[in-house]
């Protein structure tokens, strides 16, 4: 089978990175965090945001949206989130064990994104003791769709939890996607959109493994370096994961591998696009590619050697996912594939 | 400051594992383990175990311990350790965390292991609604005072374990040294004395961040899957942690890693002892020395340059751990300073 | 303020059970259930349903819900509700509590009760380690929009939940008024139509505080009694919980409480229905009333020293609850205040 | 068997307040706390500490306890208790349960008590993060021992903990005993002593089901409202536990019940210390009497109808307890059983 666009998690690691992982691997460094490549991340992502921040690395997206989730929501805490959203669909109750018990509110809309005007009148019961809590939002970005959700949209969102006294989370798994996508500044996307705390991902643009909660708001860490070690992410050799991510944020690195996932992808979407028995499911704004296919043409390319994703979206559409090395010729020959079929 | 003795997670990857991970990274790899580098491990390690056992790695210790118990030990359930042991000090309360809450049992002695007799009398409550429920115990090996569980101080934990419905753990982030110390096969000193569950540690041996829980029995594994996935611990790339394990548990690396930290530690203990004003806390049979400092040699050895590590043990003793690349003239550099000292 | 017809569970306790706990109160007895009352309560509800059952009191229907929805689904597990369900609206998280983070998953319909084919469409996931786990389905009978499942839509429900490998809770905290609506046996409504735990309430049909949980098949009691104990649920004194619900389980008490307060709803309603600016939002099947009435009505009537309850439902419909001895001269007088309105 | 003095928990409510229960049964109250009992209770808590406090009633001490430390305690804090304490070793790891996770610390002793130097010493790891955190303390008063602390052992147990930042919890399951005992005021006893959340036991000494949470300082309350609610101890129809514990509060009955109990005890230790085959293993402060016992004089109890109770203390003595409404002659009969065994 050739998981080729099965997921941008089946890629290997970028030669910047790898190469910093090898570097790394020399002499004594301070363990649990206190080496300089940790020092220098907190001051790399500082100055990349415009402001300074607070970061703590993490190893899975999973725990690192978890981690940071259970310190903006108490244990009867809910978190309005869409419903085909990571957290929600794909990370088998993190949330709910990291926070102790919270409940995730899956909000629908046809485009996989949550809606201000939504938000606002789903919120409700604040101070009824019955009630679970609204404490927090999290949107994703790019988000489940292969969408990306505009500034303004953000800024609503924001205003709107902002005013019911709600944290907001970006989950930033495919974050550098996004901003290749949106051309805008991390600052723009973030904590000037009115974002607190923020999940950046590098596993999947590039990093053998490496997350970063990044904090905004010095007020909103609170417990968290408690939560960060009970949990299992504060590893003892942290240098092997903040390595990867000084790297990563080095020299465009990430929006450079970002930018050319989402222009593979644009390709390969207008590509399907063009044959008249495959239809988008939604418009492809990062590297995430979902169309409506039939069932003979699964069948047909999973024989010819693809590994068919059908499983995201709640099977509601087939994913192709471009990444940091996805190369045009692969492209081509899925197309050609395709072609052949038609 | 100098953290050359203060832990062996100080220490950088050893050149077998490294070359392995830089080889790891080639190519399209099916994701979540589902990758032939952590189909190999499984099968190496069970030629390793000689045996057939279902293994899962994580990244940190903490994680590998806090899942291995939470899948032996239910919500009201009791772990019986050492007092002085690593899940019980070291995690931020991972055990309890992971476990939804079970209560560790503190257990005392004078040298650091647990004693089959005392464990005997702790255990009681069986049955009774009102109390915690026995459920587990878990020993570490190597243990926190640097000392060793004999094959029959195991067998006789085990025994006393399992004729009460306990399950029993080895915590085995230093599982290695143990094995060079004792000179026995892994599988003598694991479930042919009655270990169900092992977390075998890489990652202060020579790996960047590598563990790997260890059953036993295939019908003790469970639900542990979700558990592993809900707790961030299964990676997505996780062919990185996968050849970091290979590589580690092959050609006798593993071993002759650990086997060099004992010499080393053995030649650290042998010269410090000989010191009359140093006692050894503890007799050393693996990495770790354990010695009564005077506040004043604390303190000269610190402006010399150390970083001493007297938060271990509850601060009972001094400890001076070697690694897999610890250097003679360094152990002999040390000597001389404390002697110019004496 | 008048809250009459605001709950059920601001009337007093019938004379029935009150008389009972007044006898019961005399004398040593055994604690923590081991008592002649708590005793003959499990075969009293071995005879009203028509099977051996195992039963445990409790003393809140939030504490009942979370403690049996904790014994039939895992921590990373998901259950199956509707969205107006007071599990997932009402209990500030305790289900979520109980289990250590279950997920569960709100389904829609008008009515507020779930469909089958819905619930067969919602499942998906099973065995795929990113996805919490289907586990459990709860019902809530009769229902939060004050209508009854059919026995052919219980049986269903449940035929589906088994086919899927889901055990199937029922919330019966209006247990009585549901059997008082259809006319049916208790077994019918529960075991024999594929419900495999019930917790059925007293509080709101005339006692002081009791509920019960009632395992219909004895596998899936497993570690109850340490669950019950934990969550302080476990009275010391238990007779004077089960007394309660002996008395009100013997010689028809609770059939016809609750078939009292059904009949008073039912002209209540009628009455409501009569007027052309009130429009009933549910069909009155039970002994809660919901309806549409004017901000001005609503207005007008809590000027009038009604304390009209428009939290319920998420604000969707006003709500009149009648009880066990809700009198008739108060009905009509509700109706006579609205009438000098119109 | 005869349970006399297996326990306070066999005894019937008093008549004071089964009369209070059957005067609350009266007409419709508002429900979830918000009635007149619980209203008058907070203001009958406050005069009887002489300081505004805040009140939450609970129906078992489990439950009570349990609330109290977790709203003092976060997930990965440690509570200071004695290892023989009831949180300890008799809530089946409720206060685990509801905290999400604390570790209890326990303490040893050979008189049941905390010893404030012992606590300074033990208490360590704080701003560590590998450490579970100290957090609070939770001293029994009256002890699981059946002594009392005197007023100067709680001020220095207060003082400890708050210099090191931590709070102190009072188990009162017997706290009217102690008041009894010590002859002073339950203001000394308690917050003038340096307590900061108190739960307060009437079901011992004469409710049916009735404890509360009594918080001295209001910044503590914190999110307490909501625990309490999701912990499934919000009772609807709460009228119904305010109004025993209102009666228990008033005209001393909780005083006069205590002082009686303590008086029985004391006849029965006196008694029992005479004999010569009979040792006392505490002094008797409060209403429990423990002694030591041949093998064959509680096999001769037993047989003489007596439910002997060995399972408290973890076996190490054998417990006689009084009650509010132990009689003299039950006390008499007992001894002169044991006389003719003798």
């Amino acid at each position: 089978m050739n998981a080729l666009f099965a997921s941008d998690n089946v890629t290997s690691a970028c030669p910047e990175v790898m190469d910093a992982v090898i570097a790394a691997n020399s002499g004594i460094a301070e363990s649990y965090g206190d080496d300089q490549w940790s020092s220098r991340l907190q001051t790399k992502l500082s100055e990349i945001f415009e402001t300074d921040v607070i970061v703590f690395p993490a190893v899975t997206g999973t725990a690192a949206n978890a981690l940071a989730l259970s310190v903006l929501t108490p244990v009867f805490g809910k978190i309005y989130c869409h419903e085909l959203s990571h957290i929600n669909t794909d990370e088998c109750g993190a949330p709910e064990f990291f926070t102790g018990g919270a409940k995730l509110i899956p909000m629908r809309s046809s485009n996989g994104r949550i809606d201000a005007s939504d938000l606002s009148q789903t919120i409700r019961g604040a101070g009824n003791v019955h009630v679970p809590q609204p404490a927090s939002v999290s949107i994703t970005q790019s988000c489940e769709t292969g969408t990306v959700y505009q500034i303004d949209e953000i800024m609503a969102i924001s205003k709107t939890a902002h005013n019911h006294g709600l944290s907001v989370h970006m989950d930033g798994a495919r974050f550098a996607n996004a901003i290749a996508s949106l051309g805008v500044s991390p600052a723009e996307m973030t904590w000037k959109s009115g974002v607190d705390v923020l999940t950046l991902g590098g596993t999947k643009n590039g990093c053998l493994a490496a997350e970063v909660i990044v904090f905004f708001k010095p007020e909103l860490v609170g417990d968290f370096p408690f939560l960060h070690k009970r949990s299992g992410q504060l590893l003892s050799k942290m240098r092997f994961i903040s390595s990867q991510l000084e790297a990563y944020l080095s020299d465009d690195v990430w929006l450079r591998n970002a930018g050319h996932a989402n222009a593979m992808a644009k390709i390969l979407s207008e590509g399907l696009d063009a044959f008249s028995n495959i239809e988008l499911a939604y418009p492809t704004q990062s590297n995430e590619v979902f169309v409506h296919l039939s069932r003979e043409l699964i069948d047909y390319l999973n024989n010819a050697g693809y590994d068919i994703n059908e499983e995201e979206l709640d099977g509601q559409a087939v994913r192709f996912v471009t990444a940091w090395n996805s190369e045009l010729k692969d492209v081509d020959r899925l197309l050609t594939v395709i072609k052949q079929y038609t």
